[in-house]
This record gives structure tokens, C-alpha cells and sequence, in this order.
């Protein structure tokens, strides 16, 4: 092959700045692509990485960024159909050959890899990654610009992978805790659903947003007790003569008190859906989930099968990424990642080369 | 009608003795039966009523036992088809017309009424009780007591909604944590499924019982700290070469350890159950619900549409109920009931009038 020159922020050390530096691509397996990168978004894990708090499988220094869209410069003798599409690559590339991803649960495939993660990332020009799990987009894209697709991957898809688990349906009650780059998401695809939606937040700017997202209610709870939060749910849902049972909870705030919140909100027959992270520990009782005949899930990330149904709502306008995120060069990423340590960007930001 | 003339045990107040008094059943509504009680069960639940832990809805006195079977005596209007009939009463009785019960988790409808607790229930000769899901045994009865099909309600069927509920499947690993009462039924619903089933509990006669009635592996998990469970049981997975993943962990004990020693055991596309049921907090991780991709349920009682299922079972053998369960004639209650008190009972009681 022709070797291919980039350029990559590299992550070395946690709390450091990221090093710009020019790298070759010089080999490149059968099943294998190179994808010329469009956008690549900045995912709070990104920022778990950085902080030290979590580490990434692959020794340092590593490109990090698994959000990303790019088209699809050079390919593999296997992957050939794969020739200058566009793309979004999947956030969890599954094996597609274990026991795991034959009985339907490739996101949790034990063999994945993650941009970013396990090999580098989209935080550069280009990146080579394996071509099974790609998600063509279908062209044209109409007004949406093709970097601005790059948030499908973990931002958009995993409330999608939540919706699928949680079994939402159209006129069920769902409540979204917390409602910033992943949980504006949750509200639409539960719109989409046709499920009413109370959004929860600590932030009135975040909530007005999720008004025009698809919510139907909001409360802030800023500086409010767990039990005064469930009256006010409470209260909103006789007001509205909506579902008394079977509410379907989502927690994307990956914070111990919006978990606690979520938690006392588990309703007869109702559903909790864990989708934010935090290594926190919460205090519960547990046999609550029994008492209410109560589901709980998880879902980490989502899976590539999935990828298509949510570009198509895209495409379609029925998910609103535009107002969504918001772009800046990658060779900002220094100056925006300050910011976002500081909780100072109001939307998704996406890195473009 | 012709009155009825009945005895009962009544429960007038927490830890007091129950006292026997004569009642007669006079009226019965076109949708009720009088079924004369064979057996009824002593469960956790009456004991929580009895030590003032759990308050009945229906005031004191009340009859308590919500696990019944018997011979239906007297038969409302329209319920002339059970004229005869050997019958379990379920111990959870849905309203059958309410959006909970169309929506197919009738054993959590907010109408529901259950033996022993909203009204008389069967620590007495008769009771009277609404017809609708009244479980018809299938006659001849074979060597099998009628007396003993009390058990079927609770005891017998809610771990068999747990089975429900947990979709665990042939060739999956099931860790039942409390093999008592009603863990020795979740045990064999496991075993007929095919799932190869890893009893733990902290009394070794209710483990080697266990094996006796299908779990393939027991350990002693007394004095174990949490991740030394988790280490004997991966141990075990791996040296039997079970599944690595995807483990169903019913929590059958009730106990805040053990709810911590099933959390501890979830894994990747995992699944816990919690049947058992305490007051006490659990400070656990539960965001790992999210790393794990996994899935935590409770059931409340069972449905009464599984009922004849778990019947069928013991009928042909495949749930074995004469060595899980000890007769005691209900004139002995006051002083059986100490004896549960002290936890110096082996096997389920069943009282029989």
C-alpha cells in the first residue's frame, strides 16, 4: 500500500496537554480500512481518560476519541465494498464470533475493541480500523454535514441501545434524568417512541433545551430532596392524568445522587435504566426492585446493528443532531478540553481535522 | 345459603399468641367460592406480620396463611364450575380487568387481594374467596397429599416467575444464593430448564439437601467475605468449564449479605434476581449494572396463569414437594410458630386443619 501521512493528538500521561505529532500508516490487514476523518466527538469517557481515572487498554501515548465519522480512503482485499463511502465507525467493534455476540449481546463482546480505547483513535486525520461493524451512511446527506454524524457513535446510540432494553412504547411515561449531550438524545428517540417525557435537571438552560427536544415536562431539582422529587413527579403525573405505573426511568447523569433519585422513582412494574457511569456507591434497598416487580438494566455503549436505525432518524429529522453539537478545529482540542473539565460547553463538541 | 360453621386461628396483635375461635360463613357473593381448607402453608411473610415488621391491610383479628389448598364446598352463581373442584388458591389475587392486568403483570395489580392479608386467610377449616383464578388441580392426584399442593402458592411459584422472568435457558449457570424454603424450589425450576445450577448458602444440610434436589454444585459460604465468593465460584465456572458470562444470580435469602454477595456476582450480560426480600440498605456500585450490560429484576408473588405449569410439574415428578415440606396439624400453630421464630425448622410447614 501507499503509506498514508497523519496526524494525531497524542494522550501521554493524565492532566497532560495532548501532543500534536505526524504518524504513517504503512500497513493494512484484509478486513481492514482507512478512514479519512471528518468529525470526531469528545465523549465524557475521553475525559475519564484524561483525568487519570480510568485507563485505557492500550499503553500510552494513544490517540484517544471513538466518536467519528470520516470517509473511507483505503481498503483491505476483504473490505473492498467498503471504497469511499462514508462512514461512522462503531464506539464497541464486537468479535462478531463469540458466544457473546451469537446470542444478540455484542456490545458487551468480550473480544471488542474501542477506538480510542485499544488502538488509536479519531482524535487525527486518519484512522485504520477493522471494517465488519462499519455503518455506511446512505448518501446523499442532505444539509447535514458528514462530521456532524460522528456523535451517532455513543452519544446517539447508546439511549437508542437503553430505548431497545427498556422496552419503551408509545404512551408510556418516561423520565430522563439528566439532560446534557446523551440524555437530549433520550428524550428524542423516547419522543420518537411516543412516550411522554419528563426531563430532570439541575440546569433550567439544559431543561428549556429539552423542551424543544421533545420533552413534555420538566422539573429542576436543583437542591432538592429524593422524596420532594417524587412528589413532584408525582403530582405531575396525576395533574397530566399520565401512567400511574410502568414508569420507565432513565439515569444519564452518571452521578450518586442522580442515581438515588432514579432509584426511589422505580414505580410498580416500572423500569430503571443505569446509562451514565459513576464509580460512586449509592445506598438502596434493593428489595425494592422486588416489592414493585421492578427492572433494572444497564447498557454499555450499543450495538452496530443498531447504528443504521438511528443515521435513518437523522437523516429523516426525526433526531435533531444540529442543534445538538457544536464544532471546533482539532487543533483547538487543547484549548476545548479546559473547558470541558470545567463543565463550561453547553453542547457535544466534535473535533474537526 | 346454609351458614357455615368454621375455626380459625386469629392473629390479634404483634407477638401475641393466635387465638382459636369459631366464625360462620353466612353469605357469598355470585363470584365466590367456600373451599375447605386441606393445608396451608406457613410463609416468611406471616412471620413478618406476626413480629409487627409488616402490617396486614385488613385490620386485626385476621386469619392469617396465604398458601391454600383444599376442596371447594359451596360455589357462587357464577362460579358453579368449581362445584367440587380440588383447588390452590393463589396467594395473589389480580383484579383481572385493570391496565396492569392487560398488560400481563397481573401479579402487581394495585386491586390485588391476597389471603391472610387483605381477609381471612387459611389457618382456619374454610375460606371464602373470589372464584376468578382459583388453580384446578388435575385429578387423580397420584400419591401426592392435596394438602401438600399448598405450597404451590408462593413457596412453589413465585421462584417459578423468577424463572420467568430471568429467561434462563438450557445450558445457562444459575447461582442460587438461600437454599431454604423457597430457594430448593428455585433450585429445581432451574434444573428442569437445563441450566446447570450453583447452590450457596451458610448452612451446609441445606446445601447437601440442595444437591439432592438437582444443583449440580454447592458451596458453603459462610464466613466468606464477598470477593471470596466471587473467587470460588469463577474457580468452579472454570474448572467445570460453565459459562463465563451471562450468569443468573437469584437472590433467594432475603439477607442484606446475601443481596451483596449477588451483586458481587454479576458479570458480563448478567442477571439477578431478587425474590428475597429485607428492609435493610445494600451500598453497592450501580453503575456496574451499567458496565456489566446487565439486567436485575424482582418479582412480587407469581401471576396466577403459571400456577397450573408448576401443578403439572409436580404432578408428573419434576418438582419434588414431599421432602420440602412437613405436615403439623393447625391446632399445634402457637407452637410451631416459635420454632419458625427461632429458624429451627427444616423444611416448609404445612398446617392442616
Amino acid at each position: 500500500m501507499e503509506p498514508i501521512k497523519a496526524t494525531g493528538y497524542f494522550f501521554t500521561g493524565p492532566n497532560l496537554a495532548f501532543e500534536k505529532k505526524e504518524f504513517e500508516i504503512n500497513s493494512l490487514a484484509d478486513d481492514e480500512v482507512i478512514v479519512q476523518v471528518a468529525g470526531c466527538g469528545l465523549c465524557h469517557t475521553d475525559i475519564s481518560f484524561l483525568t487519570g481515572q480510568v485507563k485505557t487498554k492500550h499503553e500510552l501515548p494513544l490517540i484517544l476519541g471513538h466518536e467519528i465519522s470520516g470517509t473511507v480512503i483505503q481498503t483491505g482485499k476483504h473490505a473492498e465494498q467498503f471504497k469511499a463511502t462514508k462512514v461512522v465507525i462503531p464506539a464497541v467493534l464486537p468479535c462478531g464470533d463469540c458466544d457473546i455476540c451469537h446470542s444478540g449481546r455484542d456490545n458487551v463482546c468480550q473480544a471488542q475493541l474501542m477506538p480510542g480505547n485499544d488502538f488509536h483513535g479519531g482524535f487525527a486525520t486518519h484512522i485504520k480500523v477493522p471494517a465488519q461493524h462499519l455503518c455506511v451512511l446512505p448518501e446523499p446527506l442532505g444539509d447535514i454535514k458528514l462530521a456532524s454524524f460522528s456523535v451517532v457513535a455513543d452519544a446517539m446510540t447508546t439511549p437508542y441501545q437503553s430505548l431497545k432494553r427498556s422496552n419503551l412504547k408509545d404512551g408510556d411515561v418516561a423520565i430522563v434524568i439528566g439532560v446534557g449531550g446523551v440524555g437530549t438524545y433520550m428524550v428524542q428517540h423516547g419522543k420518537n417512541i411516543g412516550a411522554t417525557i419528563i426531563a430532570l435537571d439541575i440546569d433550567e438552560k439544559k431543561l428549556a433545551h429539552a423542551k424543544t427536544m421533545g420533552a413534555s415536562h420538566t422539573i429542576c431539582v436543583k437542591g432538592m430532596a429524593e422524596h420532594e422529587v417524587k412528589k413532584a413527579v408525582r403530582t405531575l403525573v396525576k395533574e397530566n392524568s399520565l401512567k400511574k405505573f410502568g414508569w420507565k426511568v432513565f439515569e444519564m447523569s452518571g452521578t450518586a445522587p442522580g442515581q438515588m433519585v432514579a432509584f426511589s422513582l422505580l414505580s410498580f412494574a416500572g423500569t430503571l435504566g443505569v446509562i451514565g457511569f459513576t464509580m460512586e456507591k449509592v445506598n438502596i434497598r434493593l428489595s425494592n426492585v422486588m416489592a414493585f416487580d421492578a427492572d433494572v438494566f444497564g447498557n454499555w455503549g450499543c450495538s452496530p446493528k443498531y447504528y443504521i436505525d438511528v443515521v435513518n432518524d437523522v437523516l429523516t429529522g426525526k433526531i435533531n443532531v444540529v442543534d445538538n453539537v457544536e464544532e471546533h478545529p482539532l487543533d483547538d482540542i487543547n484549548k476545548i478540553i479546559p473547558l470541558a473539565l470545567e463543565h463550561k460547553l453547553e453542547k457535544r463538541v466534535i473535533f474537526t481535522p
